[in-house]
């Protein structure tokens, strides 16, 4: 395989979301619960990945959630996911939410993880993925962005975890 | 109202929803129900329509809608939306469907239409909404091919249907 | 094929799907989503068309919808179809919607609208259709009626439009 | 409450719902789940006893089901619901189930029950009901078959169950 | 076959479902639409089947039902089920249902019923099941209940029924 | 408040989830959607977190997930919970997920994680909770078993992240 052929844009990997918070996806408060954004994380990552390695692709594992700030009903949910990172057959995507008050167009920062997802070939067997290319400067930040935050995202759980106890 | 607080920029209404064709939307052949997609175009708009006028909104009309490709199980259906013209307490959105085949990356349009929806005050009454603003050459083409591409599915469909009986 | 195999009555297509209309139907006013609306008119239609033709039918198109008034949670939704016209491969159907109050029985006009199906056999491809035969003189009136309205409809959507811009 | 105030004509109550059979409400052979079939059962029952009484209603209880026929995915399943007898508060419901296979227009019967519901009035009470009456020849017909065919179902459940054990 | 592998213990195909009662599930009072719970006790009883026969079951029966008490949206529904009884190629299954207020911890009987699930084998045809074997106090208990139970259940819809009209 | 009033017992905690793997929770290859597991996982424990707390809780955090195994369509799902530790207004549940094939009743680990819920008083505030009473053996072993998994889970994260880029 040339070089052309076995790396991918961080940009093509890029997958928007946009969803509106019905009740069913809430609690008795109204609030989103948290495993319909959990849900919307993982279909919103699964397809960048697919995106990426041109594969279908099924979920390795999840990283620490904090949820930050509540989401209610009526209100509507954007996520965004890109692939930032490769290994052999796993594509590492950031996944980002927000919410945003139709009424008022106020935002707010919901949560942010990462996912692993390994690349599936026709036998059920891992598939190796293509890297990841950043030729544009918006591209080498995004790339940046996710691997800083993911470090730093490490850095507070193992302070908060060791303090636990 | 001055107009800076009247009118409201084509992009901010812009609207992208991305979602994977699921078993039950599909019929006995594993293809997307017109209805699933429907539906979506329908929810994809009121978001950006809501996004414009800062207001609840209701669906009053859909255009005419052509399925010119099916979608099938497990691919990706992307939905974009933005508001391009509005009356007194109306908002007129164009919605675009297309599918990826996630193994190829391969694209296909599904269908356009233009949908109206109607901005809803506390009391379930229209309600004002802002001017369509275009700053930009990208809004100027975006709401001239709104308006043209309207235009001609109109003229299509009158041509298709006096001919039709 | 003798002209008994080759026509079906307009009655055999009739169908009836009654709904009740549950909060994850409705946007954050507890009325109707257009969409949901929309995907019910499709299945009806579709269910409709695959008893008139006796094979699996896709959605080919929708005509205009203008939604008249809101359905309310809580409230039923009726939506009856029937076959009026067909093509060498394309089965039209006529789609009605209505709701009802449950504590009043008051019945209100929800839409009505135009959808064409096409036929497909076991390879995908489009397959023929038998033509709508109307013996009685009931069947006769729905016919020239689904007609007419769709005449009429595109008439007023020709004169909306054009004097729109 | 004169005669005709206090009585509602069983056909008032008619109520056929038509569902397609989609991948979620089957099981690992593709068949209906039985639940599935219930749940249309108690949905249609009430919205007949909620056209009957013209008030809310809920489930009081369910006779014995027999599920004497699979549906399979991608059939047509129809449900047709009548109230046909009252006591003070509540409504007696048949509810019967058949498949339609959309290839072959083949019908089958799946089911029948019989359920009562309860009305209910604002503050959560039990409510008088109308009585049912049966003018035509039809309503007459229809009536007498409920009664002796859940009459018969109760027979054959004793006659079933006391030789069990 | 020997004893050993012919009987399966009751204890085997105990099954406990735990849900929580969102707003699709319920009526316009915000109390559980009897069908929900009617498919809730399906899916259960059935996993209990297949947890005792280790083959795929389908509803052949389901008993008498009476609601006892609603469930509350935001409440709680536990249902449980075990295998008590069994023919050639059936399984008896007993299925309780209960509701817990969160807040208070308030336990609700809403009611218990009996399915019985045939075993079908690849082909579709009825499999032969194991015999319930009851070792323990516990088990001998349980499958005494069940079957007093169901009988005590007959005997009372027997005598309602008899003197209903 | 006495001892008695502001401690709860470790095992009233305990939920059980079941579920049947439906054609919706999976994706082309016919395998769970992590982000239906993990839906599943937040439902389980949010209900663990009520019946501990008798209050509403909101999902805080949930820590690093590995899915170790598929589950695949037509399966049983199996999801456990119990809360383990508590702050002011928080609680800690371990949630563990494991698959059952229903035609063997070989058994396999799917995941297990950790949750911290906050009690919500009616303000939407957070609220004080009991502390975990551990009395018998089993529920002083249960609780064991989650601190040290939890903290094994955290370093064997810390030594795969430190080593990743
Ligand atoms: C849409 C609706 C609010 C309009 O109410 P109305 O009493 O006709 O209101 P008005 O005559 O004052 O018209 C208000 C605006 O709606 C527009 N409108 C009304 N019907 C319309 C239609 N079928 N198509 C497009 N625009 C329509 C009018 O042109 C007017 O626009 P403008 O203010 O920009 O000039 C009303 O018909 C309704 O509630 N329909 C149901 C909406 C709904 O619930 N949809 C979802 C599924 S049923
Ligand atoms: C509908 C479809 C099968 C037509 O295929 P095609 O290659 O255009 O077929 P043909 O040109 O042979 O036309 C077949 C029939 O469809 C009709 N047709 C095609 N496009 C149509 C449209 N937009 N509106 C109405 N009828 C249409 C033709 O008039 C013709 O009818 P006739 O045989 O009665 O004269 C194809 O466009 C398709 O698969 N669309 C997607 C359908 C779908 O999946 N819908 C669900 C959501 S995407
Ligand atoms: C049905 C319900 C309202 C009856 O309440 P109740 O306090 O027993 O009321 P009453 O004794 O005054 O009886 C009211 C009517 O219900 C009837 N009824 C009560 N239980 C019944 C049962 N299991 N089967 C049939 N009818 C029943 C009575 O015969 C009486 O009918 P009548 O007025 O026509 O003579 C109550 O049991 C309830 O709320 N159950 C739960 C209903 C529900 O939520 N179902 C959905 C899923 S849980
Ligand atoms: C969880 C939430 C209520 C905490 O609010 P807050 O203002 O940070 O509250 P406080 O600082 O008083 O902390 C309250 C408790 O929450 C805990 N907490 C806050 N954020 C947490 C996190 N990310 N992980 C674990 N625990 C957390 C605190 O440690 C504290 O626990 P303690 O009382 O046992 O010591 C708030 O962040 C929130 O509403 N998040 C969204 C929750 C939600 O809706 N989830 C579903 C999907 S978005």
């Amino acid at each position: 395989m040339s070089e052309e052929e076995s790396t991918v844009h961080l940009s093509e990997s890029h997958t928007e979301m946009t969803e509106m918070l019905l009740p069913d996806d809430t609690n008795a408060l109204g609030r989103a619960l948290g495993g319909v954004v959990l849900h919307w994380m993982d279909i919103c990552g699964a397809i960048s990945a697919m995106r990426f390695a041109n594969k279908q692709c099924v979920t390795a594992s999840m990283d620490h959630v904090d949820f930050i700030a509540p989401i209610d009903v009526g209100e509507i949910a954007v996520i965004n996911a890109y692939a930032f990172n490769t290994g052999e057959t796993s594509v590492d995507v950031k996944v980002d939410v927000h919410s945003e008050d139709p009424r008022t167009g106020e935002k707010q920062e919901t949560t942010t993880s990462f996912l692993t997802f390994v690349a599936i070939d026709d036998d059920g067997n891992p598939a190796t993925v293509p890297e990841v290319a950043c030729k544009t400067e918006a591209e080498k930040e995004l790339r940046k962005e996710a691997v800083e935050k993911r470090q730093a995202e490490l850095e507070s759980i193992i302070e908060r975890m060791t303090n636990d106890y």
